[in-house]
């Protein structure tokens, strides 16, 4: 799969936690495949090509992209249209990693008049509560799922040049519609977030914030991880898949409510059958992962 | 701080997770404490005596806890009436491990009259999702924290000896009224478990729910490994906490409701402003984690 990629060059816009981990991923599993990363921050820049992680650096997007075969924009999702405008037309193609890809498509619309065959939406899952280029390494996707949502436009050669760059990383590639995708991870990852940014700020509000942190236990900590991701990010996913979200949180507060009334009433019996399916359910996804031979959780 | 469990009978009442790991740690710390475990699993019993964690074990609470120096009660909240009516009048210092303070204490007003002197209700914040004998082990205790809620009329010397239980398994022992007990765990623990149930459960009833857990990320993983926690246990904790844990419940549901509108009408700088703020409570958190020298969440 790696051979698709050989002797090509590949321009990584945006060498944070994720376009890091690909220059690290892929200099180490495509050693000839050309890398330039590009970014505002020249400091950045200058450390990845010293740690050997790509071979040239850029500020300026179109003169970097002029010649690539591959293009990578790993901005937060509310950037990609500036980075798609100054990319601008090109041979080369492009993908993105960005966690919504429904308003991917639009600013692609807005840029180009229509979304170009050359440009494959793609997202890869996996992630740390950690951000920029200090936390990446090249095992980030390593038994993760990246997702790519080609249209019906999209051409085939890049999907598969797209889809040997996130297997040569050794993610799983998978692809689904644009809609589907924003629904799916708008009920396994933006709510989720949601509920623990939210949580955090219920309790910094507490009068004694203090000391609750101080008798918050291990699942408090698990629970809350995801709130220490990078605020940015999450401003434009919520920004951009807002609706997807509130249509699951609508879900999920009536959920709570329902719970509400049922402690209120010591439902004994609900409580039970309530805690008994969440736990199965729960199990049942473990074992998921397990027969899937993912990463289990940290014990 | 072992010298005072040096020589003396300890009876643990239900060798679960948290029964089964204090007999493991004990018996590492103190060795010549004597330990008795009761159940009504002889097959359980029976193992913990054959893993050499106690000297003996009895069906029988009364007879058990005859001669006691320590008794400890771990069962869930609502058996603990039960096991105190089964131990009935004794000059052995009792404790218990249960979540909750409030229910505990009426227990113990329901079974004797009122609170004995001997009576010192305790919990150690520590556990996991997983539960049973087969899942203790020695340090389970270690570097988190044990509460004590004595009341006005609690023997110093039992509240030394049980001090001196919980710092002989690596605990840091600390005092609180049981209704401030009861609100701050509402609040660390009870809330955020509740809120992991919903989400398991919201996410279980989605038509795609097979799909949802296939693409459920890391974050999803860690948020709802709470949810894999004893049923039976938590059933117990809602039963008994309720108020407390409504009370926080709504405070959430506003926060929740407030953020949706935020969500719906895109307002940039105050989702900024709430990430942004949850990212710097939560960081807060990891440091002063990290300043207790407790340990670290997981990677």
């Amino acid at each position: 799969m790696s051979k698709q990629l050989s002797g090509k060059k590949l321009v990584i816009i945006g060498p944070g936690l994720i376009g890091g981990s690909v220059a690290r991923g892929i200099t180490r599993a495509v050693p000839d495949c050309e890398i330039v990363v590009v970014g505002r921050q020249q400091p950045v820049l200058e450390q990845v090509v010293a740690d050997g992680n790509a071979s040239g650096w850029s500020t300026d997007v179109g003169l970097a992209c002029h010649d690539a075969d591959l293009v990578l924009v790993s901005v937060p999702s509310l950037t990609v249209e500036a980075v798609l405008r100054e990319i601008g037309q090109t041979d080369a193609v492009i993908t993105d990693a960005a966690s919504v890809k429904g308003e991917i498509i639009q600013a692609a619309r807005r840029v180009f008049g229509e979304v170009p065959a050359n440009f494959v939406p793609g997202h890869p899952i996996s992630g740390s509560e950690h951000s920029g280029y200090e936390a990446s390494f090249p095992d980030l996707f390593r038994n993760k799922k990246t997702i790519l949502t080609p249209l019906d436009n999209t051409d085939a050669d890049a999907v598969a040049l797209v889809t040997a760059l996130w297997q040569s990383l050794g993610a799983e590639v998978l692809t689904m519609t644009v809609p589907h995708h924003d629904a799916v991870l708008a009920a396994t990852s933006h709510l989720p977030h949601l509920l623990a940014f939210a949580l955090v700020d219920t309790l910094s509000k507490q009068g004694t914030s203090e000391e609750i942190f101080r008798y918050a236990a291990g699942g408090f900590r698990d629970f809350t991880r995801i709130a220490s991701s990078d605020p940015q990010m999450w401003h434009d996913i919520f920004m951009t898949n807002g609706d997807a979200t509130v249509d699951v949180l609508d879900e999920y507060i009536d959920d709570l409510q329902r719970l509400r009334k049922v402690i209120l009433k010591k439902d004994s019996e609900e409580l039970m059958t309530t805690f008994s399916r969440a736990k199965s359910s729960r199990d049942r996804f473990l074992e998921y992962l397990a027969a899937s031979d993912l990463p289990q959780p940290g014990s």
